[in-house]
């Protein structure tokens, strides 16, 4: 099965086109890619001329096959392979109608080109070798980055920080392959030991500990896309859902003076100095009879072990057992003991509510200390301002490459190990495979091993048409 | 009060700036234009040297004021006056990121531009003579031009055939004015008398007929640009929203058994042939009680005189009342008589309901005749396919200007004549005044006259932002 789906991809010479912009706007680029990219063009705007200067914005009336003028537009070309597939690509600025995007578009159809798949010319970019395959998927997460770390984590891929990453962890699998393959070649000699098995050990573990340590990132990279989860929990009616739309500027969840208003766990993203949270209102915890009321509350405790953050509100000393009943689902999060209604009463700070807990007061009504909570969500976030070096791993694909990554070099690792002690013994050509696996697991990340079509397709269907 | 209006337009020297292409594609396009553009683009984009070739497509990093990369992208710069605007302009083609476009406009804001206002770019352009008024307004059009019709109206318009014609125009009537104020000259020489009135007669008919066509061009133009009415009515149950759901391809309308089911008039445009018609369903006719039904029968009658096309649907020999009801509200409307259920019934076609009527036999059900309608509703519009050469005026503020023109060359016009007839003599200073005001309204189409700059800001501000 793996075989057949493990094929070269399919490269067609067709040329292709598509809108690059949305519909609506003063103008609209249109961009084609492919062998018939110039002849397309000059049969469309018959003033270009075959000498016409490429990178060079040329200002060209379209003219339908019926003769009729379309647009005045902006045509500039791209020579291969100084271009952003490596193809001869143009790009036409026109007026930004969709009469006449949808004419133009048709009539560059009728001269042979098609219209492009999402993410197509990006992955020919990449077949043509212009970047890996890492720094493609950063072009779409580049483009649907909406703060400011995603835009930073998927700038540097795109720029190639995770690339040379795996370049120079590559340099080093490719070092301790060929020392542990000379001494295969001379396995015969078994006096022969031309390897120090203890730098080879240390090499791997360094190679291990890099390896893990982007592998981990993936968890900060997961919330920073989809933003951190963040619950609010506490007693029916203690002002959840005000703080939520508090927290969100908006009047998202339906506020109420009755007890268990809120039944379904409503959530929202917001931003936070650059980080993405993503507030989750739940309901109430109290003793009910009402079985709808009581899925509410099963699904706060749901909430609370997805949280990575717990907001627990109190507007007054918790009982014994709300104590008891939240401080035991508390795992990991970080807490923040919020007093609600400051504006209300003084309630007693000192009380302390759940380990690593941090205590403010503010009411959602008034606004009065949300500051101070933002504040301390970001905190609690404990992602430090990631710096352009940081590498963080944000693809489930990547993700999985560096699992398995982490397999192999950790069996090559305890291989290594064995072979210090004689009573059991790994053959050598076992830790040898295991490192060509490491290597072959980590240049899927950037395509450098043959990627099956599939994988392709599935990767580049994420992207927006025209990129 | 017309003085205070009168002032010249206010010419800023600020440098602007905005997003040409609406969020959410794969590029977004941000222009500037103004006198620091290019100090601006060498300030975010430090790679940009100040012997940076002009109209070329520079690959550039856009850095932040704190060392960040923001985006990779592509600069192209457009030194004056050969640029849209006339001023020194930039065009910056980011990764369609809301985060990436949002931080560089800042970035350009924080370098001292500004955001530019709807249309200010094209303002700028017209300001610096790289358009007239005329052209600048068809821009906007251009960029809203939903059909073949509006599309091309808008281009010739924008291509300056429009123009040209008032500038034929106005040759014509300084030919006129300087032979009648020659004639004023020499005044006191009652004896001489240089221009031939018979001569300067038919000169000013000639003109007062091409304004006249160009005004009459509004009605067409108007009906274009909205749609051309088109009012489907009838006996209730007859079928009209099931006909109105078919032409619009659409659910548009609610459909029953039940008489009366449509009670607001409904409508939607369609595109046939490339011209654009406002399909309006009506109440059915009938006698009745209910007092809500019988407000939407009196809509029906306004619908029909405001339509330019009447389909009147029958499904049986209408009644006398019928006959007469309806054709008592037909003035100049073109009506289509349409037999409807023709799956169900073999109607007497050789009845003639009304004068200037085409019949046909449709079934709203099936789609039976459909096309054949279209056809018909396509050929009652009877406006011919437009060809470069015809100018349709679409706006109102034109359609004033044409209007006071007519009114003054018409007072040319019948002074002219009474000079003939020297019982009724015009003073010949009355006569060269109202020819300079001809020129004068006529100058107001192409701003060639003084613009007041609450016209200009009206005409701008119909226009999208970045263009």
């Amino acid at each position: 099965m793996q075989s057949t789906l493990y094929k070269a991809p399919i490269y067609d010479d067709d040329t292709i086109c598509a809108l690059a912009t949305p519909a609506g706007g003063a103008l609209g680029i249109i961009r084609l890619s492919g062998q018939h990219t110039f002849d397309i063009i000059r049969n469309i705007c018959p003033h270009i001329k075959e000498s016409a200067k490429t990178r060079t914005a040329i200002l060209a009336n379209i003219i339908s096959a019926e003769g009729d003028i379309i647009d005045e537009a902006i045509v500039t070309l791209y020579n291969k392979p100084h271009s952003y597939t490596g193809e001869d690509c143009a790009e036409i600025s026109c007026h930004g109608s969709s009469y006449i995007l949808n004419k133009t578009i048709q009539l560059i159809v009728s001269q042979g080109a098609r219209i492009a798949k999402p993410g197509e010319f990006t992955q020919r970019a990449f077949l043509n070798g212009k970047m890996d395959l890492s720094q493609a998927e950063a072009v779409a997460d580049l483009i649907a980055a909406s703060n400011k770390s995603t835009h930073r984590i998927a700038l540097a891929q795109m720029r190639g920080h995770f690339s040379s990453q795996l370049s120079a962890m590559r340099e080093q699998l490719l070092k301790l392959t060929s020392l542990i393959e000379l001494e295969l070649d001379f396995a015969d000699h078994e006096e022969l030991q031309f390897a120090n098995r203890h730098e080879l050990l240390q090499l791997a573990e360094q190679i291990n500990t890099r390896i893990t340590n982007l592998a981990q990132s993936f968890a900060t990279g997961q919330a920073l896309k989809d933003g951190i989860p963040v619950a609010i929990i506490g007693k029916t009616n203690v002002g959840k859902s005000t703080l939520l739309n508090r927290l969100l500027h908006d009047e998202r969840a339906i506020v109420s003076d009755i007890h268990g208003t809120t039944r379904d766990t409503i959530e929202d993203t917001i931003d936070i100095q650059g980080i993405t949270f993503r507030i989750i209102d739940t309901a109430g915890i109290r003793q009910t009879s009402d079985t709808i009321e009581q899925i509410g509350i099963n699904r706060t405790f749901a909430a609370i072990d997805k949280a990575l953050i717990v907001i627990w509100m109190l507007d007054a000393t918790p009982t014994e057992h709300e104590i008891k009943e939240i401080t035991s689902r508390i795992k990991q999060q970080k807490v923040i003991t919020v007093w609600n209604k400051a504006d209300l009463l003084t309630p007693q700070y000192n009380k302390t509510t759940a380990d690593n807990s941090r205590t403010l007061c503010i009411s959602a009504k008034t606004g009065q200390g949300i500051r101070e909570l933002e504040e301390a969500i970001h905190d609690a976030a404990s992602i430090h301002e990631l710096t352009e070096q940081d590498t963080i791993v944000t693809s489930a694909r990547h993700y999985e490459a560096l699992r398995r990554a982490h397999e192999s070099i950790g069996r090559v690792i305890k291989g290594l190990n064995t072979e210090l002690s004689p009573s059991h013994h790994t053959p050598t050509e076992l830790i040898a495979e295991d490192l060509r696996l490491t290597i072959n697991n980590l240049a899927h990340i950037t395509g450098g091993a043959i990627t099956p079509q599939e994988t392709l397709s599935s990767i580049f269907a994420h992207f927006c048409v025209g990129k």
